[in-house]
């Protein structure tokens, strides 16, 4: 049903994960010359400091406008089967091109990317170790695959997995009562695997669909992926490691409170009505998937040429 | 006429710096929960991945609102005897509680910071730790006096502080015929210090007033603080240290080019027609002056509670 997290880096597809490349992606990762404005980095909406999210309802973006969806966390997120809430991105590098990109977030184009990449020397030559059996290795392919394997580093070792790993004192009586509901009641048919969810799609509202100020009727989920009647409001299931981390909830982000959180999903989802002892009891549980995140030294990255594309905030 | 950094972080007035008060004020320093819409930290506008500042002619605030004037360098602040392009807080603990409440930065209160603040009990330990002979820690002044202590770690020792403490060997001969030239041209009478500037006032355009390309006629500098027809455009002398990493230049940040912002202050400040050659070697010179950023590392900060005012993009 669960499963700990792993002791190594996981693997992703058609990227080998090498330390120089990861190095590039925490350099790419961390800098806000990757957006029109010079505003933005991903870690800007998916904050290392503050849960891998950036603890808004959804995020601001270029111009000041707003995103559409709440920014999920980037922790662990390499275990997800897909990426976004709709899960329209297989993995962390097809991900990793959306937001760059979008018009409300980051605002740039991939030429542009490239061009301020190859602007500056320091980051051709990381692109040069990072790829080095490629003659041309600066292209945002290798861009979203740098942040891929700096992503994939991105993992966060919990109390839960301490239990699941044998350590009997790891979790709390509390916590351990938790678990034994978010079983019992359901919870578990979704949130499961590594990530406890990231890995299926589900209705919002499977029992009981919620009201606007939590499902608005605009963002019809993973329909506009797949177009199919069925796949109407339909998400992908919530990862649920650092959920405490992580408010607002829910794709709209219009819930603040865990607990409200996960009487609305037994509502919704199981036709459960959760009392309050329960409703403690599951987020307790929920306590212990949080987990340390790794210690991340901020990067110094190489300065501007008179080469280097100029920021804008203009808004096309 | 110069002096190199000091081996030990240096102490700055009313506000003894201890561990515990470093480590605060790098949690503040990160923090965007600080900004009203918790888009914007110290570290957006000073970024540390990028020489302390960030790379844009005039910063953009909360509302995608434009700034006035050009960020500085937080990198060696502590050493300039005042701080802001006119001087006008005597120090970082003032300069902190500036672009904290300013509309067009991170448009924040102070009873709104410090109810911010009182909402996570890992803060309020860290400011009981920090200051411990308070009986109310949690306060506006504590927040600036914190991570103004933190920035006065944000020292960064360069080559020409090596050669300056005796190792000949610390600059190349074009830096060193740069350095002669910096002495010779008059450079020096206005960038002098630890930070070869930062410590006096001075007319831009004092032989020849530059055009509105690059002093535009609306900013009169330092008369808005005094109010003195003597101060129209006077501002402080430009610190030096890492110039090469903080592009575009002067408080306008009209200018891309250090040669060509070198050339302007040649003319307009000394009435000096610099050659592309001596240009260059000045330019050479003060690569001498980018030093080794501390190694920092990313802080994990507390996680919201109930009691958290919510983030707000609203523009009053």
């Amino acid at each position: 049903m669960f499963a700990p997290l792993p002791s190594t880096i996981p693997a992703v597809s058609d990227n080998p994960i090498t330390p120089a490349k990861i190095d590039l992606g925490k350099a790419l990762f961390f800098d806000p010359r990757m957006s029109a404005s010079g505003v933005f980095s991903c870690n800007s909406c998916h904050n290392l400091a503050t849960g891998g999210d950036d603890n808004m309802p959804t995020s601001i973006g270029h111009g000041w406008q707003k995103g559409p969806r709440n920014s999920p966390t980037v922790l662990n997120s390499v275990f997800n089967e897909a990426q976004f809430w709709d899960g329209r991105a297989e993995d962390l590098k097809a991900q990793a091109k959306g937001p760059v990109q979008a018009g409300v977030e980051m605002a740039n184009t991939p030429e542009n990317v490239v061009a301020t990449l190859n602007s500056m020397p320091q980051y051709v030559h990381w692109f040069k170790e990072s790829f080095p059996d490629e003659t041309d290795p600066v292209t945002f392919d290798n861009f979203a695959k740098a942040i891929e394997a700096y992503e994939a580093t991105l993992t966060t070792p919990a109390p839960f997995d301490a239990w699941l790993n044998g350590d009997d004192n790891a979790m709390s009586a509390e916590q351990l009562a938790g678990l034994e509901l978010f079983m019992d009641k359901g919870c578990a048919s979704c949130h499961n695997g590594v990530n406890l969810g990231g890995n299926g799609y589900y209705p919002f509202g499977l029992i009981e669909k919620p009201g606007a100020d939590i499902l608005p009727e605009g963002d019809k989920g993973r329909y506009a992926v797949t177009e199919t009647a069925d796949d109407e409001y339909v998400f992908r299931a919530s990862p649920l490691r650092n959920i405490d981390q992580t408010a607002p909830y829910f794709h709209s982000g219009l819930v603040w409170d865990l607990k409200v959180a996960v009487q609305i999903m037994g509502e919704s989802q199981l036709g459960e009505d959760l009392s309050d002892d329960e409703a403690d009891k599951i987020v307790a549980f929920l306590g212990s998937l949080t987990g340390e995140v790794p210690e991340v030294t901020y990067p110094v990255l190489p300065a501007e040429t008179a080469a280097t594309p100029r920021p804008t905030g203009e808004v096309k």
